[in-house]
């Protein structure tokens, strides 16, 4: 295992100007938080696309939000199966052990997975029916999405896809009882987002996601 | 699926305040994104927990790092069962996708996975055991890397599961065989760190993680 | 003096935000308020408390409450002695020089300075008992309220103390010569709520405080 | 003690107006602060005047900070003399019961309290002189700061003596051991600031107070 390599110098670089500076002015903070431990807010899913930056668009500080990222900010049906769920994992942390008060789904526009997954289930891209997809399986969660939206015309698609991702997401996190618990009991809420990466715009779902309004 | 709930004021005003000043002064560069796609420069798997900013840490821009981040920043083994793993499908898209040049697990202090993990390993925590603990299952993957720890001295095993928890991910996406390729062939780097919240210190792995150096 | 640090950067990218929206529309009231002078309706006194927000649960806009905010929401009684009472000073601004129409005392449930009170009143917090505690010496002023509820069952305690500290408040306000003149001369009206953060409701003291009813 | 009267009914309308809307949209957050407790990231210290509003100029939300309000902003110095301070009774809970990161001192220009400093120091405001002047004994704290500021030309006082209401009050945030002990060992910093309520905009003090800088 002699694969680990040293980081790129630019990054070393860019650490020790953080390390000088946001550091040197929030140690305080930051010392605080290790020793007290994290009581975040809100957990985010989002997605990994180096274009979405949620703590930006919030100005969310260090310790606001427990953040999972994946493709498309998906959530699969719950499925206590004893497989490998990280997706779940990362929920039943935020929910039972951090006891956030929101989970908070944000899509967006331009999504590289959510245009995969319309390929897929379009015929436009038999290689991610493989089993050997990674990306075409997890995709997998939005087909539903799909069927609901396959009709629409062509150019409205993709754009309804996006905030499909949202709505399925929400739907499966319904199906984990502590979930379900902690919704109906009042504790927690779940909120269903897209941002518009181009406009700057934030859209959120209403009446179920019958209804996108602008924040 | 009427469970979806409008965004708490604070972050609406919050939202709106960036659309003006940061959105604003940014909007070209945000357009340039969305028009021409990201063509982020690495991938980075890091834990959900709050205290953790790798884009803070590394001044890093909009656009610049694909972002994974889950539980314990764990990346499973190599697994085309056809089954749902959303790591899997981060990191295939990371590199067949966007060819990122870098993948850099970034672990960090105070880790409340790894703690967990610790537990179960040594008998303390047999909730973390059962079949429906998707936190517990999860942390299945860093097992092997308590094999290793186990005989240290009590007060050092936390500190060097979570080192393992790096060294195990990098050992694990070398099983990837488009991983492989891209690092045996030279497009492709792989970095372990683990990122100290109190101290605002980095620390890389060395010599395949046998010793590890303050960046 | 060089203790005073740069303010941390989440907050300078709020203010900006803030700035930028809430400022840029409401300036030509900010600019009224700052040229003519501030002339708020009402006195508001609650607790330091981060989870009581009184401008929240009133809608109220900028210039409309003058605001004292100390620990426990306690008003001391008179006491012209020529020391240092900043509470009273308050009091004094607001009905001398702004001739406030009602002084509000907002208690509120969970406040973490009745609770110490109640811990030394009944032997349990010797610490708060010395003469170098300034919690404790604050708390003092609500002893009294404390030897009115100790009667009562053990579970009752807490929230009975929590209305005495806006009771004991209102009789003291009493105490200085102009907030009686103001009330008897029907020029000022003095209530006495308490806030259930966790309900969020709100009760308020009728008959002097023997009926607490829901506003 | 019948002096308490039912809250003006524009005021119950608004609050079952928000107990409606934002109460309804974020119950789970404030049941989540009720039962978990209060973790602010900040102690502010703000005038009472109607016209600040820190968590508006911050877009802070309900348990972010831990806001102390009186007249100027002041903060005594040092006093373990067994008497009632209830600036010192709010420092100390939020250093050693929340060991908040920051304490934050908020100053702001047409500062009613610090125009009567000034009138006082001046000798243009003997009933301020008074013993029995609740508002001159407070504003005592002030008088270092009048010193330092009165060879300015005319026009300037006023502005300089409103900044020294904030640079006196972390002086004396030093006197007190537990601040010291906090800041000295990195658990916590002080910010001192002004808000022009008139142009909405922030000064921070750099050097010890010796400049001021736009935020």
């Amino acid at each position: 295992m002699h694969n680990v390599r040293p980081l790129p110098q630019y990054l070393v670089s860019r650490f020790h100007g953080w390390k000088a500076t946001n550091y040197e002015d929030n140690s305080a903070w930051y010392r605080h938080l290790a020793r007290n431990g994290q009581h975040p807010r809100a957990m985010v899913i989002s997605c990994c696309d180096s274009r979405v930056h949620v703590t930006s668009i919030f100005g969310a500080d260090t310790g606001e939000f427990f953040i999972h990222r994946n493709i498309a900010n998906l959530v699969p049906a719950y499925a206590p199966d004893g497989l490998q769920h990280g997706t779940s994992a990362a929920v039943e942390y935020a929910v039972m052990a951090l006891k956030v008060a929101h989970v908070i789904v944000v899509g967006h526009t331009s999504c590289g997975g959510v245009a995969g997954c319309h390929a897929m289930c379009s015929g436009q891209a038999p290689e991610l029916e493989e089993k050997s997809s990674f990306i075409g399986r997890w995709m997998d969660i939005l087909r539903p999405g799909y069927e609901r939206i396959k009709e629409l015309p062509f150019e409205e698609q993709i754009g309804a896809l996006e905030r499909q991702a949202t709505l399925i997401s929400i739907e499966n996190l319904m199906t984990f009882p502590f979930v379900r618990d902690a919704v109906e009991s009042g504790q927690m809420t779940l909120h269903a987002l897209v941002h518009d990466i181009s406009e700057g715009s934030l859209w959120q779902a209403e009446d179920g996601g019958r209804r996108w309004v602008a924040v």
